[in-house]
Protein backbone atom coordinates (compact mmCIF):
# COMPACT_ATOMS: atom_id res chain seq x y z
CA UNK A 1 0.00 0.00 0.00
CA UNK A 2 1.42 3.33 -1.53
CA UNK A 3 0.17 6.62 1.56
CA UNK A 4 1.09 10.11 0.23
CA UNK A 5 0.80 12.82 3.22
CA UNK A 6 1.44 16.05 1.44
CA UNK A 7 1.86 18.68 3.94
CA UNK A 8 2.83 22.96 2.77
CA UNK A 9 6.70 21.97 3.42
CA UNK A 10 6.92 18.09 3.08
CA UNK A 11 5.71 15.12 1.02
CA UNK A 12 5.94 11.79 3.45
CA UNK A 13 5.59 8.60 1.68
CA UNK A 14 5.06 5.65 2.88
CA UNK A 15 5.34 1.96 1.24
CA UNK A 16 5.79 -1.03 3.29
CA UNK A 17 6.31 -0.25 6.54
CA UNK A 18 8.98 2.54 5.24
CA UNK A 19 8.42 6.18 5.40
CA UNK A 20 10.61 8.40 3.57
CA UNK A 21 10.05 12.64 3.35
CA UNK A 22 10.78 14.96 0.60
CA UNK A 23 10.69 18.55 0.07
CA UNK A 24 7.28 19.87 -1.43
CA UNK A 25 8.38 21.47 -4.43
CA UNK A 26 6.44 21.89 -7.64
CA UNK A 27 8.47 19.26 -9.41
CA UNK A 28 7.41 16.63 -7.63
CA UNK A 29 6.86 13.59 -9.34
CA UNK A 30 4.37 11.18 -7.66
CA UNK A 31 3.98 7.38 -8.15
CA UNK A 32 2.41 6.01 -11.37
CA UNK A 33 0.95 2.84 -9.57
CA UNK A 34 -2.32 3.51 -7.20
CA UNK A 35 -1.93 5.82 -4.29
CA UNK A 36 -4.22 7.24 -1.28
CA UNK A 37 -3.12 10.76 -0.35
CA UNK A 38 -4.26 13.69 2.21
CA UNK A 39 -3.08 16.96 0.86
CA UNK A 40 -3.35 20.69 2.28
CA UNK A 41 -0.74 22.06 0.11
CA UNK A 42 -3.18 24.38 -2.93
CA UNK A 43 -0.37 23.64 -4.65
CA UNK A 44 -1.04 19.99 -5.96
CA UNK A 45 -4.72 20.14 -5.37
CA UNK A 46 -5.38 20.21 -9.52
CA UNK A 47 -2.74 17.70 -10.58
CA UNK A 48 -3.75 14.81 -7.91
CA UNK A 49 -7.03 15.31 -9.28
CA UNK A 50 -6.08 14.76 -12.65
CA UNK A 51 -4.75 11.66 -11.66
CA UNK A 52 -6.75 8.62 -11.97
CA UNK A 53 -5.00 6.27 -9.74
CA UNK A 54 -4.73 8.76 -6.95
CA UNK A 55 -7.12 8.75 -4.10
CA UNK A 56 -8.18 11.58 -2.09
CA UNK A 57 -8.59 10.63 1.43
CA UNK A 58 -10.42 13.58 2.53
CA UNK A 59 -13.87 12.78 1.32
CA UNK A 60 -13.86 9.38 3.50
CA UNK A 61 -12.70 10.78 6.60
CA UNK A 62 -15.47 10.05 9.11
CA UNK A 63 -15.33 11.55 12.34
CA UNK A 64 -17.57 11.74 15.21
CA UNK A 65 -16.90 15.21 16.49
CA UNK A 66 -18.84 18.32 17.49
CA UNK A 67 -15.84 20.39 16.63
CA UNK A 68 -16.47 22.97 13.80
CA UNK A 69 -14.09 22.97 11.42
CA UNK A 70 -11.61 20.85 11.92
CA UNK A 71 -8.27 20.04 9.98
CA UNK A 72 -8.14 16.77 7.69
CA UNK A 73 -4.32 16.71 9.03
CA UNK A 74 -5.88 16.72 12.58
CA UNK A 75 -9.07 14.23 12.20
CA UNK A 76 -6.90 11.58 10.18
CA UNK A 77 -4.45 11.06 13.35
CA UNK A 78 -7.47 11.11 15.39
CA UNK A 79 -8.63 8.29 13.38
CA UNK A 80 -5.44 6.13 14.70
CA UNK A 81 -6.47 6.57 17.95
CA UNK A 82 -9.88 5.82 19.04
CA UNK A 83 -8.84 6.64 22.74
CA UNK A 84 -6.04 9.05 23.96
CA UNK A 85 -4.95 12.28 23.29
CA UNK A 86 -2.95 12.91 19.96
CA UNK A 87 -0.27 15.67 20.13
CA UNK A 88 1.25 16.62 16.44
CA UNK A 89 3.83 18.78 16.98
CA UNK A 90 5.00 20.68 13.90
CA UNK A 91 5.21 24.94 13.23
CA UNK A 92 1.84 24.64 15.11
CA UNK A 93 0.94 21.78 17.74
CA UNK A 94 -2.12 20.87 17.81
CA UNK A 95 -3.81 18.76 20.70
CA UNK A 96 -6.79 16.61 20.28
CA UNK A 97 -8.73 14.57 22.71
CA UNK A 98 -10.14 11.08 21.58
CA UNK A 99 -12.72 9.05 24.15
CA UNK A 100 -13.90 5.66 23.01
CA UNK A 101 -14.18 6.55 19.43
CA UNK A 102 -15.60 9.79 20.29
CA UNK A 103 -13.54 13.63 19.15
CA UNK A 104 -14.02 15.12 22.44
CA UNK A 105 -12.63 18.35 21.20
CA UNK A 106 -9.32 19.96 20.94
CA UNK A 107 -6.85 23.19 20.99
CA UNK A 108 -3.72 24.27 18.80
CA UNK A 109 -1.05 26.06 20.40
CA UNK A 110 2.25 27.65 18.94
CA UNK A 111 5.16 25.23 17.84
CA UNK A 112 8.66 25.27 19.80
CA UNK A 113 9.97 27.14 16.63
CA UNK A 114 7.15 29.76 16.32
CA UNK A 115 7.53 30.75 20.39
CA UNK A 116 11.02 30.93 19.20
CA UNK A 117 10.77 33.11 16.59
CA UNK A 118 8.25 35.36 18.23
CA UNK A 119 10.08 35.80 21.34
CA UNK A 120 12.85 37.49 18.53
CA UNK A 121 10.37 39.77 16.96
CA UNK A 122 9.69 41.26 20.75
CA UNK A 123 12.94 42.31 21.38
CA UNK A 124 16.88 40.85 20.51
CA UNK A 125 17.53 40.49 24.23
CA UNK A 126 14.65 37.34 24.04
CA UNK A 127 16.72 35.41 21.50
CA UNK A 128 17.48 31.77 22.50
CA UNK A 129 17.76 28.51 21.68
CA UNK A 130 15.08 26.07 22.24
CA UNK A 131 16.25 23.54 24.81
CA UNK A 132 14.24 20.65 25.89
CA UNK A 133 16.26 19.36 29.12
CA UNK A 134 14.56 22.55 30.48
CA UNK A 135 13.71 21.65 34.35
CA UNK A 136 10.03 22.53 34.62
CA UNK A 137 9.96 22.05 38.53
CA UNK A 138 12.80 24.87 39.00
CA UNK A 139 12.32 28.69 38.89
CA UNK A 140 14.36 30.18 36.26
CA UNK A 141 17.48 31.92 37.20
CA UNK A 142 18.51 33.54 33.60
CA UNK A 143 16.87 34.64 30.47
CA UNK A 144 17.44 31.36 28.47
CA UNK A 145 15.65 29.24 31.44
CA UNK A 146 13.33 32.02 31.53
CA UNK A 147 11.98 31.47 28.05
CA UNK A 148 12.57 28.04 27.89
CA UNK A 149 10.61 27.51 30.77
CA UNK A 150 7.38 29.62 29.19
CA UNK A 151 7.78 27.53 25.95
CA UNK A 152 7.52 24.07 27.34
CA UNK A 153 5.33 24.59 29.88
CA UNK A 154 2.77 26.47 27.61
CA UNK A 155 2.69 23.88 25.68
CA UNK A 156 3.18 20.78 28.35
CA UNK A 157 1.16 22.53 31.15
CA UNK A 158 -1.73 22.83 27.55
CA UNK A 159 -1.66 18.76 27.45
CA UNK A 160 -1.81 18.34 31.22
CA UNK A 161 -4.95 20.22 31.40
CA UNK A 162 -6.95 18.24 28.97
CA UNK A 163 -5.32 14.73 29.33
CA UNK A 164 -6.97 13.49 32.20
CA UNK A 165 -6.54 9.33 32.45
CA UNK A 166 -6.00 9.46 28.78
CA UNK A 167 -2.99 7.46 27.03
CA UNK A 168 -0.95 10.19 25.11
CA UNK A 169 0.18 9.94 21.61
CA UNK A 170 2.76 12.36 19.83
CA UNK A 171 3.48 12.66 16.40
CA UNK A 172 5.02 15.42 14.20
CA UNK A 173 8.85 16.08 13.76
CA UNK A 174 9.16 17.84 17.59
CA UNK A 175 6.73 15.26 18.89
CA UNK A 176 10.22 14.06 20.25
CA UNK A 177 11.61 16.53 21.92
CA UNK A 178 8.39 16.63 24.08
CA UNK A 179 7.35 13.29 24.81
CA UNK A 180 10.06 13.07 27.88
CA UNK A 181 7.83 15.71 29.84
CA UNK A 182 4.92 13.05 30.42
CA UNK A 183 4.40 9.80 31.74
CA UNK A 184 3.27 6.76 29.72
CA UNK A 185 3.25 8.64 26.85
CA UNK A 186 4.84 7.62 22.93
CA UNK A 187 6.08 9.21 20.46
CA UNK A 188 4.53 7.70 16.54
CA UNK A 189 6.16 8.71 14.05
CA UNK A 190 4.22 7.28 11.48
CA UNK A 191 0.42 8.01 13.03
CA UNK A 192 -1.03 9.65 10.06
CA UNK A 193 -0.22 6.86 8.28
CA UNK A 194 -2.13 4.68 10.65
CA UNK A 195 -4.68 6.92 10.38
CA UNK A 196 -5.19 6.41 6.59
CA UNK A 197 -5.25 2.97 7.06
CA UNK A 198 -7.88 3.07 9.62
CA UNK A 199 -9.67 5.16 6.75
CA UNK A 200 -9.05 2.65 4.06
CA UNK A 201 -10.51 -0.02 6.38
CA UNK A 202 -13.31 1.60 7.12
CA UNK A 203 -14.51 3.36 3.82
CA UNK A 204 -13.91 -0.15 1.68
CA UNK A 205 -12.45 3.12 -1.00
CA UNK B 1 6.74 63.38 43.61
CA UNK B 2 7.87 63.48 39.54
CA UNK B 3 8.29 59.72 38.22
CA UNK B 4 9.08 58.45 34.81
CA UNK B 5 8.48 55.32 33.40
CA UNK B 6 10.01 54.87 29.88
CA UNK B 7 9.37 51.99 27.70
CA UNK B 8 9.97 51.49 24.02
CA UNK B 9 6.50 52.64 22.87
CA UNK B 10 4.82 54.56 26.15
CA UNK B 11 6.11 56.52 28.41
CA UNK B 12 4.31 56.67 32.17
CA UNK B 13 4.36 59.85 33.77
CA UNK B 14 3.66 59.71 37.63
CA UNK B 15 2.61 63.19 39.50
CA UNK B 16 0.54 63.62 42.83
CA UNK B 17 -1.20 59.95 42.43
CA UNK B 18 -2.06 60.66 38.69
CA UNK B 19 -0.42 58.59 36.11
CA UNK B 20 -0.67 59.76 32.81
CA UNK B 21 0.56 57.76 29.25
CA UNK B 22 2.11 59.66 26.27
CA UNK B 23 4.12 58.37 23.25
CA UNK B 24 7.78 57.76 23.17
CA UNK B 25 8.40 59.87 20.42
CA UNK B 26 11.15 61.66 19.56
CA UNK B 27 10.36 65.07 20.36
CA UNK B 28 9.31 63.92 23.72
CA UNK B 29 10.05 67.59 26.38
CA UNK B 30 10.84 66.14 30.06
CA UNK B 31 9.72 68.15 33.20
CA UNK B 32 12.21 70.78 34.02
CA UNK B 33 11.75 70.38 38.00
CA UNK B 34 13.50 67.21 39.29
CA UNK B 35 12.33 63.89 38.36
CA UNK B 36 13.38 60.69 38.88
CA UNK B 37 13.15 58.28 36.36
CA UNK B 38 13.88 54.44 34.63
CA UNK B 39 14.62 53.98 31.47
CA UNK B 40 14.84 50.95 28.66
CA UNK B 41 14.56 53.04 25.85
CA UNK B 42 18.12 53.67 23.75
CA UNK B 43 16.44 56.76 22.20
CA UNK B 44 16.58 59.10 25.57
CA UNK B 45 19.90 57.71 27.02
CA UNK B 46 22.20 60.65 26.41
CA UNK B 47 19.34 63.22 26.74
CA UNK B 48 18.61 62.17 30.55
CA UNK B 49 22.04 62.17 31.06
CA UNK B 50 22.62 65.70 30.18
CA UNK B 51 19.82 66.87 32.50
CA UNK B 52 21.08 67.65 36.13
CA UNK B 53 17.56 67.43 37.72
CA UNK B 54 16.83 64.00 36.20
CA UNK B 55 17.80 60.84 38.44
CA UNK B 56 18.39 57.91 36.90
CA UNK B 57 17.22 55.55 39.80
CA UNK B 58 18.77 51.65 37.76
CA UNK B 59 22.45 52.16 39.79
CA UNK B 60 20.27 52.47 43.14
CA UNK B 61 17.92 49.39 42.72
CA UNK B 62 19.10 47.06 44.53
CA UNK B 63 17.59 43.27 45.08
CA UNK B 64 18.34 40.27 46.96
CA UNK B 65 18.28 37.69 43.63
CA UNK B 66 20.65 34.61 42.23
CA UNK B 67 18.81 35.51 38.83
CA UNK B 68 21.25 36.18 35.68
CA UNK B 69 20.70 39.57 33.70
CA UNK B 70 17.09 40.51 35.37
CA UNK B 71 15.50 43.49 33.47
CA UNK B 72 15.32 46.77 35.39
CA UNK B 73 11.71 46.74 34.34
CA UNK B 74 11.01 43.48 36.19
CA UNK B 75 12.99 44.18 38.99
CA UNK B 76 11.42 47.51 39.96
CA UNK B 77 8.07 45.86 40.37
CA UNK B 78 9.77 43.36 42.19
CA UNK B 79 11.03 46.02 44.61
CA UNK B 80 7.00 47.06 45.17
CA UNK B 81 5.81 43.31 46.32
CA UNK B 82 8.31 42.18 48.56
CA UNK B 83 6.09 38.94 48.83
CA UNK B 84 4.36 37.43 45.89
CA UNK B 85 4.24 36.71 42.76
CA UNK B 86 4.27 39.78 39.92
CA UNK B 87 2.75 39.39 36.97
CA UNK B 88 3.81 42.40 33.93
CA UNK B 89 1.79 41.80 30.71
CA UNK B 90 2.75 43.65 27.85
CA UNK B 91 4.40 42.87 24.29
CA UNK B 92 5.73 39.92 26.46
CA UNK B 93 4.98 38.73 30.04
CA UNK B 94 7.33 38.65 32.45
CA UNK B 95 6.20 36.44 35.73
CA UNK B 96 8.49 36.70 38.68
CA UNK B 97 8.48 35.53 42.36
CA UNK B 98 9.41 37.34 45.45
CA UNK B 99 9.44 35.54 48.74
CA UNK B 100 10.61 37.24 52.19
CA UNK B 101 11.82 40.11 50.32
CA UNK B 102 14.02 37.81 47.92
CA UNK B 103 13.51 37.19 44.35
CA UNK B 104 13.40 33.57 43.91
CA UNK B 105 13.21 33.61 40.05
CA UNK B 106 10.81 34.07 37.04
CA UNK B 107 9.53 33.81 33.49
CA UNK B 108 9.05 35.22 30.43
CA UNK B 109 6.33 34.42 27.94
CA UNK B 110 4.32 35.75 25.00
CA UNK B 111 2.17 38.14 25.30
CA UNK B 112 -1.44 38.32 24.17
CA UNK B 113 -0.95 40.37 20.80
CA UNK B 114 2.50 38.26 20.16
CA UNK B 115 0.64 34.75 20.68
CA UNK B 116 -2.09 36.31 17.95
CA UNK B 117 0.86 37.53 15.78
CA UNK B 118 2.79 34.23 15.67
CA UNK B 119 -0.44 32.25 14.32
CA UNK B 120 -1.04 34.41 12.11
CA UNK B 121 2.52 33.90 10.83
CA UNK B 122 1.99 30.51 10.58
CA UNK B 123 -1.55 30.32 8.49
CA UNK B 124 -4.01 32.37 7.55
CA UNK B 125 -6.27 29.81 9.48
CA UNK B 126 -5.12 30.65 12.29
CA UNK B 127 -6.15 34.03 12.75
CA UNK B 128 -8.08 35.53 15.47
CA UNK B 129 -9.09 37.92 18.15
CA UNK B 130 -8.04 37.38 21.70
CA UNK B 131 -11.19 36.86 23.79
CA UNK B 132 -10.55 36.59 27.71
CA UNK B 133 -13.52 34.98 28.61
CA UNK B 134 -12.36 31.57 26.93
CA UNK B 135 -13.53 29.09 29.52
CA UNK B 136 -10.32 26.75 30.26
CA UNK B 137 -12.33 23.65 32.00
CA UNK B 138 -13.84 23.38 28.78
CA UNK B 139 -12.57 21.87 25.58
CA UNK B 140 -12.32 23.91 22.37
CA UNK B 141 -15.03 23.18 20.08
CA UNK B 142 -13.55 25.40 16.73
CA UNK B 143 -10.84 27.37 15.68
CA UNK B 144 -11.44 30.45 17.86
CA UNK B 145 -11.65 28.94 20.79
CA UNK B 146 -8.99 26.19 20.30
CA UNK B 147 -6.66 29.61 19.84
CA UNK B 148 -7.61 31.25 22.80
CA UNK B 149 -7.56 28.11 24.68
CA UNK B 150 -3.97 27.52 24.06
CA UNK B 151 -3.16 31.24 24.59
CA UNK B 152 -4.70 32.02 27.55
CA UNK B 153 -3.97 28.24 29.32
CA UNK B 154 -0.53 28.62 28.42
CA UNK B 155 -0.18 32.54 30.41
CA UNK B 156 -2.40 31.23 33.05
CA UNK B 157 -1.04 27.74 33.58
CA UNK B 158 2.70 28.97 33.79
CA UNK B 159 1.27 31.44 36.35
CA UNK B 160 -0.45 28.65 38.27
CA UNK B 161 2.86 26.69 38.08
CA UNK B 162 4.92 28.95 40.23
CA UNK B 163 2.33 30.53 41.91
CA UNK B 164 2.40 28.35 45.05
CA UNK B 165 0.66 29.98 48.35
CA UNK B 166 1.69 33.71 47.23
CA UNK B 167 -0.20 36.34 46.67
CA UNK B 168 -0.30 37.33 43.08
CA UNK B 169 -0.23 40.99 41.71
CA UNK B 170 -0.60 42.12 37.92
CA UNK B 171 0.10 44.96 36.04
CA UNK B 172 0.73 46.36 32.56
CA UNK B 173 -1.89 46.66 30.10
CA UNK B 174 -2.86 43.30 29.59
CA UNK B 175 -2.99 42.41 33.27
CA UNK B 176 -6.76 43.12 33.23
CA UNK B 177 -7.20 40.79 30.62
CA UNK B 178 -5.61 38.31 33.31
CA UNK B 179 -6.64 38.81 36.64
CA UNK B 180 -10.16 37.36 36.32
CA UNK B 181 -8.39 34.08 36.06
CA UNK B 182 -7.18 33.75 39.48
CA UNK B 183 -8.30 33.64 42.52
CA UNK B 184 -7.12 36.18 45.42
CA UNK B 185 -5.31 38.39 42.48
CA UNK B 186 -5.21 41.96 42.20
CA UNK B 187 -4.44 44.54 39.19
CA UNK B 188 -2.16 47.34 40.30
CA UNK B 189 -1.77 49.86 36.84
CA UNK B 190 1.19 52.18 39.22
CA UNK B 191 2.83 48.98 40.15
CA UNK B 192 6.21 50.21 39.02
CA UNK B 193 6.04 53.84 40.62
CA UNK B 194 5.21 51.87 43.94
CA UNK B 195 8.67 50.34 43.25
CA UNK B 196 10.14 53.62 42.36
CA UNK B 197 8.90 55.09 45.51
CA UNK B 198 10.09 52.42 46.92
CA UNK B 199 13.88 52.58 45.83
CA UNK B 200 14.26 56.10 46.46
CA UNK B 201 12.83 55.65 50.50
CA UNK B 202 15.48 52.79 50.54
CA UNK B 203 18.60 54.90 48.91
CA UNK B 204 17.51 58.05 49.78
CA UNK B 205 18.76 59.29 46.97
Amino acid sequence: MLLYDIGNTNIKIYQDGQIKSIKATEDVSFAREKFYYICVNALYHERLKSLDHAVNLAPFIHLDTGYKGLGIDRAIVCKAVPHGVIVDAGSAITVDVMRKGRHMGGFITLGLYSFEQSFATISDALIYETNENIDLDKLPQNTQDALNFATFQAIVGGIDAVRSDLPLIFCGGDGKKLVHFFKEASYHEGLVFEGMKEVIKESGC
